[in-house]
């Protein structure tokens, strides 16, 4: 997939040479003209597409989320089957999403060296990935309204406190996890916690 | 309370004059000799009593949630009245100690100054204050078992899960208010949450 999208799109070159650098040596090591001399082209190239390196890591950090989540939903709908009901779908959807936001590498790498960096996205507000996966979520909640799986309420509001409860399940899971509980164990319970708030 | 505090116990003083000045210039502008200062002692007598800043912050957070949680765990369960079922209570305990967190003065200051002090807990290890919180959880969880007001499953896990649930609601439910909704909309919506993860 990165090879492929080195020949159709220069930009995402750029953000594949960012990416790298970032599991490399970290966020704060990485800088432009480093992403450049991955990239193969010159700085000036690199300014072009951004004016900074924040600017940067916004979009890496759309493109990676958007495309875990979206490859999650997708695999999550298949395992769900085409008879599930929209709320079935969207149990299977937020534990898988939760999961492989989770597991995901850059994350992981932001996490250990740059932990620093998810505040503004904790703290302050909510960031373009937060957004996208509130409104996708808040739209297959209609979804379930209008099949009759999902319970009243404004879809908005418990998309929104959806994502406040999974925000602890992708951020500090590991954190609950000794000999006594495990990872499985606490996601299982975050399939509960869903089918709990959105079902009728 | 703090009056009273000062009184009969100098160590709980020293931890007044430790909020006080976090409170006043933040963590990272806060010295032992500023609490000294601020407490009317020498800094050998609070070198006594910690060895560094960090371990002053440990008890001074320790004692500051552990209050905070007793209030909020002692007004809901009034609220709930004598006759409610310990899901109940649960329900109305994690809704109302969640709202005293997130409303407590110095949690609020260490979010708007000294936010990266948040980060170990919620990445690298369960603090002393969540393993109480986590530990009475599932405590509670045990007696609405009994009473049959609880679903089956594990306590600990429940409990652990409950946390991971709730720290979103705690740190991050600001960012997910807007013209459209509001901190009690998310509230109703936790309370809703809790209810389904917990009741039989």
């Amino acid at each position: 997939m990165t090879s492929l999208r080195h020949n159709v799109d220069p930009q995402a070159a750029y953000l594949d040479a960012a990416r790298a650098c970032i599991l490399d040596v970290g966020w704060r090591r990485t800088t432009l003209t480093e992403v450049a001399r991955r990239a193969g082209v010159s700085r000036m190239t690199i300014y072009r597409a951004w004016p900074d390196m924040p600017a940067v890591l916004g979009d890496l950090m759309t493109r990676e989320w958007g495309e875990v989540v979206a490859r999650a939903v997708s695999a999550a709908d298949d395992a769900a089957g085409p008879g599930a009901s929209a709320a079935e779908r969207i149990v299977a959807e937020v534990v898988a999403t939760t999961r492989a936001l989770r597991d995901d590498e850059l994350f992981l790498r932001i996490v250990e060296l740059d932990p620093e960096l998810l505040l503004p996205y904790l703290l302050t507000r909510r960031g373009r990935s937060q957004e996208a996966i509130a409104e996708l979520t808040a739209g297959r909640l209609r979804e379930g309204q209008r099949d009759g799986s999902v319970r009243d309420g404004d879809p908005v509001t418990i998309a929104r406190a959806l994502l406040l409860a999974a925000h602890g399940f992708v951020l500090s899971a590991h954190t609950m996890v000794d000999d006594h509980v495990g990872e499985d164990d606490l996601d299982a319970e975050l399939e509960h916690l869903v089918r709990g708030l959105v079902a009728r």
